[in-house]
């Protein structure tokens, strides 16, 4: 029902007192005037897909990046932008809501009125369904006054998160034309910014006036790359899941009897789980990527934990704290074969129930072997991106259960000779994806609602809003916008390729990178995380005193600022034409060429190079 | 391995703030010497069972009550302890460890050193194990420094929480004599503490020296009467859980696609679920006490509940959030009857594969129907306390299948026209009771820690520390405490009485209060509640800041301070006494007979009628 949408409502003492915090504007949104400078013309990190996505996007491929400064800043090129007509802009959340959503709302909103009182910002209701319907709400300051740095999608809702087909892009071509809107913007992970990557290029070949803009807001924190260096969403989770974690670290050491397994939300990658690990120091994390990079089975991972348990039976601890990402259960070579012979079947038309008997023999032993539970589970649907409904898989039910059956055998044999076994289960989502969003999440999305403004002001089309030198404080960040073009890919690493989207640009989700600096620190302390019980408690989220201004570890140990280091290498090459101007000495110009031809050498055979397809 | 127990270890940024809190103390307990004013004898609120408690517990029964005043309080009678002889003190965890039990054994400590230094406090390792098996651990700030104002038993451990049997309680007596303790705290909760008043009656009446004194330490909230007014941990798992349960509300609302089923921690009674209802406003919630009143069976539930997602989908409302007490499976009719059934047989060895068969026909009819997960875990040995293992019944899976199987049915007749009904279930327990204390828990721990060491100066055994007017800041908090046997009931209210209980005086737990003003407060807004989606989020438990001061809403609502109520009482009668002495006038006698006979008239009737055995 719409007009339950954007009401008013009761908020709780720390609720009212959170609507009335005020996030900070870096320098470069500050004033009423912005330059921008534009940057190189963008390429995509996967060069052997190169071709193929700028002949699929032949309106929206190769544009240049753009960076956002001060009025004040003085770089030649940057232009002013000084006029602000009135603008007629919409918003739709896709996708699973993420702490910080309506913050984007509230940044934007504000940057509208503040550049021309005239302007109107319609929010969507119901997601893609309403974007479809034309169903708008309009934001105003009333409407946003209980939903500023709240959590949840609900002052406009979602649905489905896909706007894919032909209808359903028609349909939203025709919602913004009839509503006159000069630009879009999508909220969403990697599946909708795919969505508004292919919108965008669309509308620019039908010559639709409407703009489209991308905001990089999912709890998965799988929208990584060259240009986004963390997602809204991502932050706040990560924080509220370690809280639990860590209260149930708390609680496996205080009783000493029982191992919990916890499945945290994330999608197919693991990042959540392994910036959960970080804060909180559970005794084992099993990243998806690890088993997909080493093809473990399931018997093989059923080991690696009794093993574990093992060896803290004999240091005489019964407990501890396990944790899983929802995607695990994909990265299992024969589980995800298992599920893809399923997913086919079901596409085409079979019923669930005489699933088991059309598979492989080999899919159909494993599916007969697997628990009840789990086969009901892996026979669901589909997602809207082709991968299962992970956050449905009790996979953590899965692994407790199969261990539990071989520590008991080998008790039996005499090869194990502690206590009992015992095993609880979590899986840990939705109690953390509603909450109030963190103060870095409210900042960054505010800020994020700011820029967008900015890129519809500038006139760019499939853009992407980006804030860089995220792990400095505000007064630092770095606001530009990235074409989405430039983050699309072909190919799909990590989790084996999906049967429709292979050959088709996408978004892919940014899988943990098992040579990164952020995992080598995970297996440097594994052991001891494994046998020492080091648990860490970083506590409830805060607002106000010590804590309420921390981030995600592997914020300050991944070594980002892509945008910072390109504007840094543009400096570099400027200053070698400075120098080298004409009327330098022969001596000079000699070395300048000798210098950069040997950089040129070097660069073209690391380009090359198949090393340099590493997921970011 | 003992060698683990208090060894320090690395805390986060907010942990390390929270160790170096200090909890203030009230005026009473300030300074170095305390006054004791002993009040009127004490009976028990069930005064059916008071002949049978008074012979159960010749040496403990029938203790005055104590209460602490500042040394320069002028009250006739009150005693000053002025020496303070060193002290050998132990101090045991029983039962589920719950946020706040690290600061009674830092306020023991603290109280214990300041005086006198050369007094001792020894933790027993392991729980009761510890005790039985003379494990301990002395107290020093070094071991206390990293577990101040922190969650968990961690610093100590327990195990199992029974001292019952004669080899239990032979064994803590011989280990309370090999350590020559002057006392032996139990930091527990109903259980643990009737065990505490039978050690207490048992050690006086073997002539040990050792004092026994209870804490009042348990989150289910359920050790209340007329001397004990709130649990320490309650309140940090129900702001913990309130943010949890808020953040579903706010996810529910979000996507707008699923009712959530939350089973919550509280064992028997529904204090928890109640408070998290006033906290943060989900659309229903079911009490075990009202299920148990009014003899509602599992399908007059799941009807209750369709009713409910009916009346809701005519609103076009496909979301919702359904509170279950994880005691409510024991208080359905039916099902309890089941559990007996299956808990005799049990007792009488009846192995777990054998035992549906020699079910009684109804019982067995009843088993069968149920899902076969339901049915493992109705067969699990029952806990020490003769009830069943609460934690481990998924009460929230049975009923949202039973809802679903009638939504399906009532679709299928043309009764139900909404969308399907699609549920998720979640058990919120282990995530919480590990959590870091709020400051309430902080400070009442603390202080009943300082309590306990002038029960000991005082020389009173059998007693429970106790703090009274807790709704109003600390520096009116009332400092006390109470003989554990005036708590002590025969009869066993509410759900039922329990095969090995019947006829022994016992702690019993506080249900929920159906006459009482906040089931009232919650009933008038159940219907809004169920309708209106006025979710409330309080937010995460926060240190600083508002909210940080917050308190149970239960605590406001409901009309307490007995303590200071008899204290007000006897300064009328001591008033009383005062007018009329020897020398006043004959009217002034005689009209003061007149008005106390005729309050002796309404007294007495009022306590010989049933009416006054409510639960507290």
């Amino acid at each position: 029902m719409e007009s339950d949408y954007g009401v008013p409502r009761e908020l709780s003492h720390l609720q009212r007192s959170r609507s009335l915090y005020q996030p900070e504007l870096p320098p470069c949104l500050q004033g009423t005037t912005v330059r921008v400078e534009f940057g190189d013309a963008t390429t995509v990190a996967d060069s052997s897909g190169g071709h193929t996505i700028s002949q699929s996007f032949p309106h929206t491929y190769g544009q240049r990046l753009a960076h956002f400064l001060r009025e004040t800043t003085k770089v030649p090129g940057a232009q002013i932008i000084s006029t602000h007509p009135a603008m007629r802009v919409g918003l739709v959340f896709c996708g699973r809501q993420s702490p910080g959503g309506h913050n984007v709302v509230w940044g934007l909103h504000e940057a509208l009125k503040i550049h021309n009182p005239k302007s109107t910002l319609l929010g969507f209701l119901g997601g893609s369904e309403g974007l479809f319907a034309q169903k708008t709400l309009e934001i105003t300051d009333d409407v946003l006054a209980t939903y500023k740095n709240q959590g949840g999608y609900d002052l406009l809702g979602r649905t489905k998160d896909q706007i894919r087909t032909t209808e359903q892009v028609n349909a939203a071509m025709a919602a913004c034309n009839a509503l006159k809107l000069d630009g879009l913007i999508i909220v969403g992970g990697v599946t909708s910014n795919t969505d508004a990557a292919q919108l965008a290029e669309t509308f620019a070949e039908a010559k639709c006036s409407t703009k489209v803009v991308g905001v990089p807001v999912t709890l998965n924190g799988d929208l990584k790359n060259q240009f986004v260096e963390a997602n809204v969403g991502f932050d706040t989770i990560c924080k509220v899941n370690s809280q639990l974690i860590s209260n149930v670290c708390t609680d496996a050491l205080s009783a000493e009897k029982y191992y919990y397994f916890i499945r945290l939300m994330g999608r197919k990658a693991s990042h959540v789980a392994l910036e959960c690990t970080l804060q909180s120091h559970p005794n084992m994390v099993i990243l998806g990527e690890e088993v997909a990079a080493s093809k473990l089975t399931i018997f093989d991972l059923t080991k690696q934990i009794c093993d574990a348990v093992q060896a803290r039976a004999e240091q005489e601890k019964y407990h501890g704290v396990i944790l899983l990402p929802e995607g695990l259960i994909e990265s299992i070579p024969e589980i995800y074969a298992l599920l893809q012979e399923i997913h086919i079947l079901l596409r085409q038309g079979v019923s669930v129930d005489k699933i088991s008997m059309q598979l492989s023999p080999w899919a159909s032993a494993l599916f007969e072997f697997l628990p009840p539970f789990i086969r009901k589970q892996l026979l669901l649907h589909p997602e809207s991106d082709d991968s299962a409904q992970l956050s449905q898989i009790e996979t953590e039910k899965l692994l407790a259960e199969l261990v539990e059956a071989e520590m008991n055998k080998r008790q039996k044999e005499g090869l194990y000779k502690g206590k009992k076994f015992n095993a609880i289960c979590h899986f840990f989502g939705y109690q953390a994806r509603g909450s109030l969003p963190s103060k870095f999440d409210c900042d960054y999305a505010y800020v994020l609602g700011h820029i967008c403004y900015h890129i519809l002001a500038a006139g760019l089309n499939g853009y992407m809003a980006t804030v860089t030198n995220l792990k400095n404080p505000c007064n630092k960040w770095r606001c530009g916008a990235a074409p989405i073009t430039a983050m699309l890919s072909i190919k799909n690493d990590g989790c084996g390729s999906r049967a429709m989207t292979i050959g088709k640009p996408f978004v892919h989700p940014a899988t943990v990178d098992l040579r990164g600096k952020v995992y080598e620190l995970l297996r440097k302390n594994a052991r001891k995380l494994l046998l020492e019980d080091v648990y860490r408690n970083p506590g409830p989220l805060q607002f106000d005193g010590p804590g309420a201004d921390s981030r995600v570890v592997s914020l300050y140990v991944e070594d980002l600022d892509y945008m910072g280091r390109i504007k840094e290498l543009n400096e570099y090459l400027e200053k070698v034409r400075g120098i080298v101007k004409p009327g330098c000495s022969q001596d000079v110009l000699k070395a300048a060429l000798s210098a950069m031809s040997s950089v040129i050498n070097v660069l073209s055979i690391m380009s090359t190079s198949p090393s340099n397809t590493t997921s970011a």
